[in-house]
This record gives C-alpha cells, structure tokens and sequence, in this order.
C-alpha cells in the first residue's frame, strides 16, 4: 500500500534569515530542499506539501504600508495578504517540484491549492495577542494605527521604544477542502496546500465564513491536515537534524525515536524553547496522538535517511513495522 | 447530462475603474457578481470561474515599487506578482461564494487553484511587447529601469513625457493541470483557475518549466480552459449586456445569437475595438471554432437571463437544442 505524509517546509526551506529575499535566492533554496523529495516520492509515498511564509508575509507587510503611504494604494487586511503569500510560494513550489521531478525522470502532477482554514472566535488567543507581524512603529505611530484600524500592540523585545503589531494565532480547527486534498494526494497528485498556516477564517453565529485578522501556527495546520486526510506520516522540516531535550544545556540529549508518552513529559517539564522547538514536537505530538503513525522532525537534506531525525512514534509501535 | 461552463469575470466584476481597491470594495463588487451564478448552478450547471487581475496586480506591482524603495524589499518579478494576485483575488472569490451559496441553500465545495499557463517563447509577442503595466516614469527612470533590468518602455498614451513599462502579452497554449481541473469540476465542484490569464511559465529547450515577465490575456487563457476541459458553454462577463457592430456609429447593430461564420467577418471588418472587446469576440470565437457549444458575451446581471447577452454558436447550431 501507498504510504501518503505531509511534509510541512520550514521558512528556512524558501527563505534564510540572512538572505535579501530576492526571487532568485527563493528559487535557489526550494531546489535545494525540494529535491529531497525524490527519494520519498521514488518509494511509492504519496505526498502534501505545506510551508511556512513568515519572511514572505513580512516582505508583503512592508510593501502594503509602502505602497499606501508613497502611493494611496490601500492595505490588505492580513488575510489577504496570506492568500498573495500563498500564491507566489505555491506557484515557485509548483513549478520548482515539476523541474526537479523532471531532472529525476519522475513525471507527476503537481497543484496548488489555496487554502482558508477555520479557526474558533471563542479560541483563548483572541483574548491574548502573541504573534508578532509587520514593521517597527514609534509609540506616536501605534498609537495611530490602534486608533485608526484597531490594531494591538507590543514593544519589541528587540528594540527599545519601538512598537509592533500583535495578532492571534489561534488553533486551527479545519482545513477547508481536505477532502478533494485528500483525494488528490492519494490519485497520486502532489499538492501544495495550507501555506503559511492557512487563510485563517472562522464562522460567524449565522454560519458564514468571515475573515480574520490572525497568524495560525504552519506546524499547527499541517498536523490538523495530516490527520484529517488520513495521513500516515508527518515530516516536519526545519533546519537541524534532531530534536534536543534541554538543547545547549550540559545535559542535552538528543532525542531519536521517541513514544509519545515521553514526549507528553518533555512538554510537560519545559524541555523545549516556546517559539522554536514546542510548537514542532507539540504538531508532532498531536498528529500521533490523533492516530498518526509517526511524526518526523528533521532537516531537508536527511529525509532520504532513515537513521537521521527525530521520531514521535505512537507507544507499543514497532519501528519498521506498520 | 450535466452542463459545463467555464465563467470568465472580467476586472469590473472585482474592481470598478472609479472605486480606490480597497478589499471590502472587492469583496461588496464579488458578492455583486457571483449571486448571479445561483440560477445556473440550481440548474445544475458545473462551473469553473477564472477572472482578471488588472486593477489588483497594477496595485502590486505599485506596492512592489515602493516597498523596494522604502524597506529594500526586493521587488517580485511580474509572473510572480500574478501569482499573488491569483492567491488573494481567488482567496476573496472563495470565501463570498461559499456565502452566496449558502444563502441560497446550497453546499458545495469552491477550490482555487494557482495556474501556471504555458506560453511559447517562439511567439510573435516577444518581438513586439504590447501590454502597458506598471507605474508611470520619467524618461530618466525608465532609462535606468531599462539598464538595471532589461525592461522595454513606450510612452504613455494618457500623459505627456511620461513611460511605462510594456511587456509581451502571448498567446496560451497549455493549462497546467487541466486535467485535474477538468475531474474536480465534473465532480460538481466549482473551481476558480486560470485568474489574471494564468502566471506565464514556457518550457525550454530542454522540457524544463521557466518564468516569463508577460501578460495573458485572461479571455484568451478561458477560452483555451473551456476548450481543454471539454466544457460546454464560455460565458465572458463584462459591463455591457451586448456586443455590438460598430459600437458608437450611427449604423451600430446589436448582437444577439451570431454564427460563427459572421463574427469572422466583423472581426475582418475591424468592427471591435481592439484593446476592449475585439478579445473577447475573438476568444469567444475560438471557443466555438475548437468545438464549444456557444459562447456568451454579456454582463453578470443578465446571466439569468436566456433572452439577453450576444451569443456565438456554431453554424447549424439550433438554438434550445445542445
């Protein structure tokens, strides 16, 4: 049988902090990473592409504010601009894998699919604003902005005296059209879905789908979408090879296969950094919990090796067995 | 039998000429529009919606400018402007066709999908650029523009002394994933594709997919849509209810159901305007030529309505009869 795995694309997979974020540095990491796929898709796995977008989404910010003030152009609510995000890594994605898969002798349809994903408006988040989007603002400037668009802000852990916008970053709790995603994938399609999180939306009290201003966590979505396709992996890519329990302290100790029980504890006893490592072993977590089979961290370039990476197995599995 | 269209709103169904482009202008402009898809689809119609991406991507390309003069942020090369525009503009169709449809009692599933349309680098387009887009320049500027990026420039038409940025605007030849378009809207799921005429990718001499800096016409890349997926009817939406020969002259004529065989000879006749309604006629033209049942040209309000619109069909084509 198939086996069919999500394989969530860290920021890192498009676009490296140190880069300016040109196209052509876009292009040159998606091949780097994309063509570890080859491996996987030579064995027979089906495969869901997502990936995340937070230096595209802040290019996109940037140019929005710009394009407002030097232009009159008006600003897209963050919604939105996820969806443009969406689009242009959908679209270099697609068209990369297509080269790669064609470099490999492979020929196998590729699609990209804008994704909205539903979360709650009685979610906790919305009473409390974490993520962090946009540009630096002076206190005169949020001020402005706050009174002006209703925006929340934060100081910046940074910077001194410079303030930026705060937004939700509620969970998700459906990802619209899983089922013809789904079915696409296991037609043996490649599908591109789910990008930078999802569009996020919700549904109002009459029932109809409403935007919303919010961040959702990628690792966070793909797990939801791996579980709700059916999926029998998840591979969550990031840019190191394992996963640390008490990473950088004298007694790391990097974790391999690992059941869930164990990772429930290492959550439980703050093994891993909040913005970093958690919200990965937490999606990990959740996918094998929610009857995944495992649940894979690791880096691009290891995904053709079975010994590397961190592995998140349901208790009482057996590796190599399924 | 289960019909199938294939829907091509044009830029006014979005974003009026005189409206700023605010999104809540587009999304008022869009729920406008598509309520007028109920009545075809309680018949039981099938449907793929592609739509233009003038006004949106103009605004893009602005914000590009600006963003790259004020934050360093690289501007995005033309194809992958419209692949945001196709992520947002798709997003924003969605989510208010899911609320239309819903109001009306109907559930069913609304994919966007990102589409890269093939063009041939061979061409004629490429040695004459036709296509104006982009901000205005001075002569100065556009001399720089011209050396740093290999831009070709003409003079603006409006205003004097000013330079625009013009690009090929070549003819599709290949959808991408048509197929699977073609299977998810058979399927009855309405799907949205082939926005802004498509994101321009050729294959090179060696097989291998690559960007091109064009524009397709969005009339054009629906007519081949329709064509490829074996769809029955192309409806274009503008802002009038007719077609006409000699729009505007006192021996003006309006088109109501016209063969084939006579809308060649206006065409002959130079009886369209060519930067207005000459693609259309001539992309609802191909449409029947390659096989289509009829195409419609008339305006979202009348879609209702069998007695309005100008109609194309196939010489011998009986009208009431498929």
């Amino acid at each position: 049988m198939t086996k069919l795995a999500v394989i969530a694309l860290g920021g890192n997979a498009i676009l490296r902090g140190d880069q300016r974020g040109t196209t052509l540095e876009q292009y040159n990491n998606l091949d780097d990473t994309l063509k570890n796929l080859v491996h996987l898709i030579k064995e027979g796995c089906s495969i869901v592409l997502s990936h995340g977008n937070g230096p595209q989404v802040g290019n996109i910010l940037l140019q929005n504010d710009a394009g407002e003030s030097q232009y009159d152009v008006p600003a897209k609510p963050l919604d939105v601009c996820v969806a443009d995000s969406q689009g242009s890594i959908g679209y270099m994605m697609e068209r990369t894998l297509k080269n790669v898969l064609k470099k490999a002798g492979i020929d196998k349809d590729v699609v990209t699919i804008v994704t909205q994903v539903v979360v709650s408006k009685t979610d906790p988040a919305f009473q409390n604003f974490t993520k962090r989007v946009g540009k630096l603002y002076s206190k005169d400037e949020a001020d402005k902005m706050a009174a002006e668009n209703g925006w929340a802000f934060k100081p910046s852990p940074k910077k001194e005296n410079a303030w930026r916008r705060v937004v939700p970053s509620p969970r998700p709790i459906q990802i619209m059209n899983e089922l013809i995603i789904k079915k696409l994938a296991n037609s043996g399609v490649i599908v591109i879905a789910s990008g930078g999180g999802g569009i996020p939306v919700y549904y109002d009290e009459n029932g109809f789908l409403q935007p919303v201003e919010a961040v959702i966590d990628k690792d966070a979505a793909s797990s939801l979408l791996a579980t709700r396709i059916g999926a029998d992996e998840l591979y969550i890519l990031t840019d190191v090879p394992y996963v640390y329990n008490n990473f950088g302290q004298p007694n790391q100790e990097v974790l391999k296969t690992v059941s869930k029980k164990k990772i429930e504890q290492l959550i439980e006893n703050k093994a891993f950094g909040e913005g970093n490592m958690l919200p990965k072993v937490a999606s990990a977590l959740r996918f094998v919990t929610n009857g995944g089979t495992k649940s894979i961290i690791t880096e691009a370039s290891q995904l053709h090796n079975p010994e590397v990476g961190t592995r998140v197995v349901a208790q009482g599995y057996v590796p190599g067995m399924r």
